[in-house]
């Protein structure tokens, strides 16, 4: 018997079905979604696909995602030099920014230490985390890792590296969720953890 | 201050969010995700949308999406051509299907009767569906439209419309969950609502 349907949509179902938090229902209504959307809105998703990998880059000094290098907020006068956010990955960024709390730079890790992986922190963006410390215009360095057993210990890790360099390292106080992910941690209780934060 | 992203990455959060399903923290995710896939897979996404919207159309006879009109259904000369169930959209045609319980064609009304939207009779594909049975060769028709107010609205009507016909008309047997999307219906319940069909 012939399928009720074809290769473009089921191609289609199948490449949604592939994205995280997505499952077969859901790439099904969304291929059908789309399938009855006007051709501007599905061209849409369709060229901003294309273009976040063809224009996004890294930040050759915070290691953020951006379309230009030094990233927007390397970039801005505004920003407070003396302070550096570290976090694992760019989304964080977005996550910190969120909460309107900070006025610092960040510094993306691009990771967290674990060995079940084989992450260590030779594969992670630390070399350039102290080069940046350097020329001793930062003063605070905050630890904004995942509340998990991986951002524990490159917490713990970064704090016993940067603590001889005479550098305040602070990390985001505790109230978020053990376990949990910093990427879905609302913005009021990051933005508190932020203020919150403690020597580490 | 400057935002954390700019133009591309939050382009394609924006495209994801208006997305059936997906909030603002499942498209965030979904944009990195993609970010840090292989080129040849965001292209995939990319092409799979553009490919659905250039190829896809709709069948002459049923209604149903396909490449070719008519749809490879409609084509299949191992299918029953002397029964037609009756659905409201495309995706009802792929959760039938998979049930293999139904081996007739099918026709698409693209929607059901629902007054608060101003869809009414008229804006159905129903004269082509009396088109159908007009040569007298269909002898059954199974209403299977959703199991809600407009899905029972709409059933009333056609068999109301059909009786005089003389072609039987029959329906999905209760047993799906009242107020519920045929779409979600697991193929098992389904199967079995289709088997034990009744007299409209
Ligand atoms: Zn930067
Ligand atoms: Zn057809």
């Amino acid at each position: 018997m012939a399928l009720a349907y074809d290769g473009a949509i089921q191609n289609l179902i199948d490449a949604f079905s592939r994205l995280p938090g997505i499952g077969p229902k859901g790439a099904q209504r969304i291929a059908f979604y789309l399938l009855g959307a006007p051709d501007a809105e599905a061209q849409g998703l369709a060229d901003a696909i294309s273009e976040v990998k063809s224009k996004v880059r890294f930040c050759e000094i915070c290691g953020n995602v951006c379309e230009t290098s030094p990233c927007p907020v390397c970039q801005d006068p505004r920003r407070d030099r003396g302070v550096i956010c570290v976090v694992e990955e760019p989304k964080d960024v977005m996550s910190i920014e969120r909460t309107r709390e900070f006025r610092g730079l960040y510094h993306v890790l691009g990771g967290a230490i674990n060995p079940m992986a084989n992450v260590g922190p030779a594969d992670l963006r630390i070399p350039q985390l102290l080069e940046r410390l350097g020329d001793g215009s930062v003063t605070e360095v905050i630890l904004a890792l995942d509340p998990n057993i991986e951002g524990e210990a490159t917490t713990r890790y970064l704090a016993q590296l940067l603590g001889p360099l005479g550098v305040k390292v602070t990390r985001l106080a505790s109230g978020l969720p053990v376990g949990s992910d910093l990427e879905y941690a609302d913005e009021i209780t990051l933005g508190r953890a932020l203020s919150g934060r403690q020597a580490a």
